[in-house]
């Protein structure tokens, strides 16, 4: 279809989004489903009217769109595209209620946050599509689809952490991990991780965590009491990284009154309400924010990170755990709820 | 004592927190005291250690500190002195358990906000006293205490409104067309009142609304649903001013996705609760702030107002709309109370 490409996938990895809506009985779960969103590919064909990509580049789908036409893609300030606004979309971008794949009986199968790179083969809009330099190792370059991207970005342009800052990041999975590794690049010059899994510490280690909590080990201290002892008063930034409401309170009171930032990065369920005492909010000049693939714009925002991996500034390698063959993706989905792995890259053709 | 000064108040003004404390019946509120925190006055004598001021300078009392030393006071960022905290105080700042004033009996009566201005003597601490030029009117000086600043400020310093921005107001009391005034300033193109009461769109325009919406004739729509339609989006910046928890939700409702701004400056009951959606927070890449004070150092940034309004930029004189002699004090409560005036300046020697 027209502004649409057909692309081959080279590789993918799994995120706990692929997870979730695996587990989820009921909508916006949908079924058949092909899910999978983190990905690199090759282009195959494009539709009609495509002009930015032709056959044999080399693409990665990310999840929200930039147009570059609407008020948002073309703000500097907005990452959010008005024309076609993020949904976890079981059809195609712009074409409602139409999928591009089919079972063998001819019945539709639906497509995942606009990518489904759980495929050998899968269409993609244009404005999910970035063209990326090829000589990008595509094992490292999938990353930046989603979560790695969502924890950078959300330290680098939501938070705009400054150097020699302090940052406290709830969670050590790969989003928070991703944080730190922002935030480090950013030049904060401490970086305390919280996480109920000491081992966390060691892998935080490489991404810049220079402190580490136990939050199951605090005793009859809230963590938040713990963070403002540690830095005299608070955490400039503080990011919530697990998606629990609860820890929204815990992370908002361990950041440092007069310009502390808490940013809230984890997904909890949407009928969650948030709460926050009022006279907190009011006199402690405290702000709190939240984003969307870490305020990153897609085409703009993305090839800085790429550069910087290839520079050999950002880390992406340390990411990557495990690596599969497609026809072993049951195991990446095991090593990922277990928690035992970052990232497991799953490759189509090795 | 050390580090204060006997000041004779000029004139006072009155201010919705000393009716909310005159009118509570409980802690933080205690009796006797003497209210009274926007004032001016002349310097009668100084303590030990004070060196900033002197016999005769002209200051106004702000009940935030700014003792110039600590890590806040010293930032750009934070307005909240770590030395000397705000409280509601019935103390002196710096000498707990200690007061200024005793009745004829000798028992103690207690201060208020650091100020206690509705008295012809009272003693301020030197952090919580500002000199000013001396040729500025008393009766528009004393404004900068605490309301007009508060507003000027949020919009000014807390949520730094751009130039072409739009502005939503909630509440157009005092605080609220001070904020207009402030968004004004800022190059703000389209400033919405939003208040139950009609008339006040008349008194908005003086201070820049330039769109009004009835918050009692909304019909079967929600103010957020109608600040959405009239701005495509919502709106770049929103003031909640009223001090109620439910409408800081439809404040944060009325913001635009990718950079909306509210900001949180009135002042609900200390135990309501805030409440948000989860989602809303996180996918919408919306900030939520709140600030003590407008955000304003007092030192640094209200001398700049008070030259913007020497400079004919900054509007204070339509802020006063009755004066009265302080033999009739209870007339400007009960202008207040009614909602019938914005400020009413109360003379001492008049």
């Amino acid at each position: 279809m027209p502004r649409e490409a057909r692309i081959r996938i080279i590789c993918t990895s799994l995120c706990h989004s692929d997870i979730t809506y695996w587990k989820m009985q009921e909508l916006p779960a949908i079924f058949p489903r092909i899910l999978g969103h983190e990905a690199i590919g090759v282009v195959e064909s494009v539709g009609e009217d495509v002009t930015e990509i032709t056959k044999g580049d080399i693409v990665i789908p990310i999840f929200i769109a930039d147009c570059e036409e609407c008020i948002d893609c073309k703000s500097t300030k907005s990452n959010l595209c008005s024309n076609f606004p993020f949904k976890i979309s079981p059809w195609m971008l712009r074409y409602a209620n139409t999928t591009r794949f089919t079972d063998l009986n001819g019945e539709i199968i639906h497509h995942f946050m606009f990518a489904s790179s759980f495929s050998e083969y899968t269409v993609v809009d244009i404005a999910n599509l970035l063209k990326i330099d090829p000589t990008i190792p595509p094992n490292r370059a999938c990353l930046l689809s989603c979560g790695v991207s969502t924890g950078v970005g959300a330290a680098w342009k939501t938070a705009n952490v400054e150097a020699g800052s302090t940052v406290a990041i709830f969670g050590l999975g790969c989003i928070g991990l991703a944080v730190a590794e922002g935030a480090r690049l950013c030049g904060a010059t401490r970086i305390i991780g919280v996480d109920i899994r000491p081992e966390k510490f060691d892998i935080g280690k490489k991404f810049g965590v220079t402190d580490f909590i136990n939050s199951g080990e605090c005793g009859n201290k809230s963590v938040s009491q713990i963070i403002i002892e540690m830095t005299g008063g608070g955490a400039d930034y503080c990011f919530e990284c697990v998606g629990m409401a609860s820890l929204v309170h815990e992370a908002y009171a361990s950041c440092r009154k007069g310009w502390g930032k808490t940013i809230v990065l984890g997904v909890d369920k949407p009928e969650s309400m948030l709460s926050l005492n009022c006279n907190g909010v009011l006199v402690q000049g405290k702000t709190l924010m939240g984003s969307l693939y870490g305020g990153l714009k897609p085409k703009s925002d993305v090839p800085i990170l790429l550069k910087r991996y290839m520079d050999k500034e950002l880390k992406l390698d340390e990411f990557v755990t495990h690596e599969v063959e497609f026809k072993d993706i049951n195991k990446a989905f095991d090593l990922l709820v277990k928690g035992e792995c970052l990232r497991c890259v799953i490759w189509m053709d090795k």
